[in-house]
């Protein structure tokens, strides 16, 4: 399991528009070979601000079948034009033993 | 059930050491009053890098409970040397809506 992880800074007065559009996106990023579970956080410090959690089973499955299919430009139809600026997508792997619960939903 | 992230960049060569400290610095914070879970994965793309989640039942058992408790001394003593530059701290509420699994653990 890997957890990719986007800091989401949407443009001002969009954050409702962006929360409309992506309860559409999450059923396509949902339905992909690999997915596990997403899910978003708006952040309490500045209201433009999302956090996006993706766990997927491994890299490749985000990387090369989510961000090469036919699927991935209807989520960027839906997405992108709310970003400013354009994220950074990292993923992470859990540390287990500095865990307190099992990090595989 | 609000969520703290924190973008943890250690010093390089100090990974190791990092993890050691957190695995003991874990047992403090795991005992504060609000804690409810905590995650630690480190970053596929940059080995130096981690990314710390940790929910609290609301922001004040963080940010006061635990930051102006005695406990909060002996976290920053075994942690923060590790850490260039010093992080910055979020937190986030989830959008329930916008999340394929209840993030109440």
């Amino acid at each position: 399991m890997i957890l990719e992880v986007a800091v989401l800074n949407i443009k001002p007065g969009f954050s409702l528009e962006f929360e409309t559009a992506f309860s559409i996106a999450q059923s396509i990023i949902s339905s992909m070979p690999g997915y596990l579970s997403h899910e978003v956080h708006r952040c309490m410090e500045n209201s433009n601000r999302y956090l996006l959690l993706v766990r997927w089973e491994s890299l490749k499955y985000h990387t090369e079948g989510f961000r090469q299919s036919p699927q991935y430009q209807e989520w960027k139809a839906l997405l992108h034009h709310f970003y400013t600026p354009f994220p950074t997508v990292e993923h992470y792997e859990a540390v287990n033993h500095l865990c307190s619960i099992a990090p595989n939903h």
